[in-house]
């Protein structure tokens, strides 16, 4: 049977992995585990499971847009921010149009992107920053401007993000014909006070669309509920091709009972900071040199082949991400985590260091020297 | 912002009413509830909310493919049967092809294939049957065969399903580069030993997609689980335009306590087939002539406008779907309930039957008369 022929181009995921005798630092996820507000709204929930879920999403909608105080019109829920994307691409990406997106960065903008047949364009992240200028000479590159500019921030897998005063760099230099997609699902982990809150801005841009998540700090990743924030009328227009019942009816209890956990969110950031700070001090210890990463992991080059660094840690006990699926063969991505998940890295790491002699981590070191020197360097520590 | 040219003909979704001081005979959900094995299976997976749901979807296909008989590498899993629809779309339609679908059927086989810019032609149900005969006139009007055929059956809304030999018909007189794809969303509540299981006949049709729900006899409408059917080249090139995580956990964990809970399955048939015989004859001492369905609602014609029909029927404590958007301005179509749901729209029917003149309805019977003579006619009676 003949496919499209965008399909041979569009590549399979690759998921953090996931072992039974090992705990799971692969994928940011929370490590608290989910709100506790969010699965008695759930379990509440369970008896209508029968009914189709509200397919016009008014409670959810609701409750988000009073928790950002914004309005319920300029909220579009999706199956995970991963569907926002790939309706932000129905609505507007026709093939053949440019969009440009960060040489190291989550995979599913580039996945949304071939599906409506769009072309690709890499932003070059030379030091593993995203900058404002690179953007610009990608799009002032060809005379026509890119459709969208796809941007991560806090950005998966560096942990790197944007300052307000980048973003607004690019949003003021870009046509507003070119939408400017900002990935937000990090950002309720960003501690700096320069970093962009993308949010914020959408009244202000009108071509901007913000995606945030429930997946990350309200662990609710299995039950799929992320959103996108933009003007109303992008939201009427993204509206068109939502499927009817696009988010399920436990998620969007999940979600709405999740936002009224103000305490369960305190907790999570306060576990992030210890967490960070022990996993930070280790790192150094050791040798290695994390990017200043701003959300609920570190990024690492180890020397070497980052699979088998993650081998070796996943050996005793804890599995983490190797980046080569992101264009980092030598970098690992590791969740943080918990104390008691740390102490289990912990043995990993060391074990790790050992087997690699510091010097095979040299020439990768140099390699993000640039990064550590970046807006948010130090902020964490 | 401009969007894609296809989208001004995409028409929102309209979906069953529901009213607080109403039951719901509009959406065609499963009157017992959930499955409470589902129930059960779900309770012991809240406590995983915060960890990405299997990407791969092994424990459900496994299930479905041991349930099923067949094996998981020919299953696909979606956000509901509407998201595999959207597959569907994604991995073969490319503008401007044409796809088939009948003139008085559910809503989301259009919006698949616009959104991939495919042209719809409808194809005619004069007596609100499809035939595989007016099917095949259709293919023929044009050189090139279409690029893909949507067959619902049991048909939505009407409930008249195709036999055996009436899709084998289709399938062995369509190119095998015409993609034929059956829903078969309300098949468990088939009785005709006549009426075709497409499930059946994958292996000896690779053009074949079948699509199955939990929504409707398992009772997991808002848990969002359907799925594909198919010989295992095309799962695997559905699988290219899948999401990540396109099934929430707890839509995963459901289903597959769903699939154990054969006693439920019973039940619900058994309730369908007593609410089915005593609606039909409640519809006929009224003068209502309701379509043979073999599913777990009724559609007939109610003479005049429906809207104003399903008015006077809310009005007595219970919604029911009339039909403008299926093409089918005077009829209705109500979900089979309980007894005591069925209580409850009695006193709605007999109200609207005293408000509208028998003689008003005379001329939609006539449209419907033909239907009646139909295969399945009788075979609920």
């Amino acid at each position: 049977m003949q496919v499209r022929s965008t399909l041979s181009r569009m590549t399979p995921y690759v998921a953090g992995e996931r072992r039974t005798d090992a705990i799971k630092l692969s994928s940011n996820e929370n490590p608290l585990g989910p709100s506790p507000a969010a699965l008695e709204a759930v379990r509440r929930a369970l008896d209508e499971s029968h009914i189709y879920p509200d397919g016009a999403l008014r409670g959810l909608r609701t409750a988000i847009a009073g928790h950002m105080g914004t309005e319920p019109e300029m909220i579009i829920p999706g199956n995970g921010s991963d569907e926002v994307l790939t309706m932000i691409a129905g609505t507007y990406l026709n093939p053949g149009e440019r969009v440009l997106i960060g040489e190291h960065t989550f995979s599913q903008y580039a996945f949304a992107a071939r599906l409506l047949d769009a072309e690709i364009e890499r932003v070059p992240m030379p030091e593993l920053r995203l900058t404002p200028e690179a953007i610009l000479r990608a799009v002032a590159a060809r005379r026509d401007p890119p459709r969208a500019i796809f941007i991560c921030t806090p950005n998966n897998p560096t942990g790197i993000a944007f300052t307000r005063a980048e973003l607004r760099h690019v949003l003021d230099n870009v046509s507003e014909r070119t939408l400017v997609v900002v990935d937000h699902a990090y950002q309720e982990y960003a501690t700096s006070p320069e970093v962009a809150d993308a949010t914020a801005m959408v009244n202000r841009y009108p071509n901007l669309i913000v995606l945030r998540t429930f997946s990350k700090i309200y662990g609710l990743a299995a039950n799929r509920i992320g959103y996108g924030v933009a003007t109303a009328e992008r939201i009427a227009e993204l509206e068109r091709v939502r499927l009817p019942f696009n988010v399920n009816g436990l998620g969007q209890a999940a979600a709405i009972g999740a936002l009224g956990d103000d305490g369960f969110v305190v907790r999570s950031l306060e576990t992030n900071r210890r967490g960070d700070e022990r996993m930070r001090a280790l790192l150094a210890e050791l040798g290695y040199q994390p990017l200043p990463s701003e959300a609920n992991f570190l990024c690492f080059p180890v020397g070497g082949d980052a699979r088998a660094a993650a081998e070796i840690i996943a050996s005793h006990g804890a599995t983490v991400r190797a980046l080569g699926s992101f264009g980092l063969p030598g970098h690992l991505r590791v969740t943080i985590g918990t104390d008691q998940q740390i102490d289990v890295l912990e043995r990993g790491l060391r074990a790790l260091a050992a087997q690699i002699p510091p010097d095979a981590r040299s020439d990768h070191g140099a390699r993000t020297g640039a990064a550590n020197s970046g807006v948010t360097a130090g902020s964490q520590q």
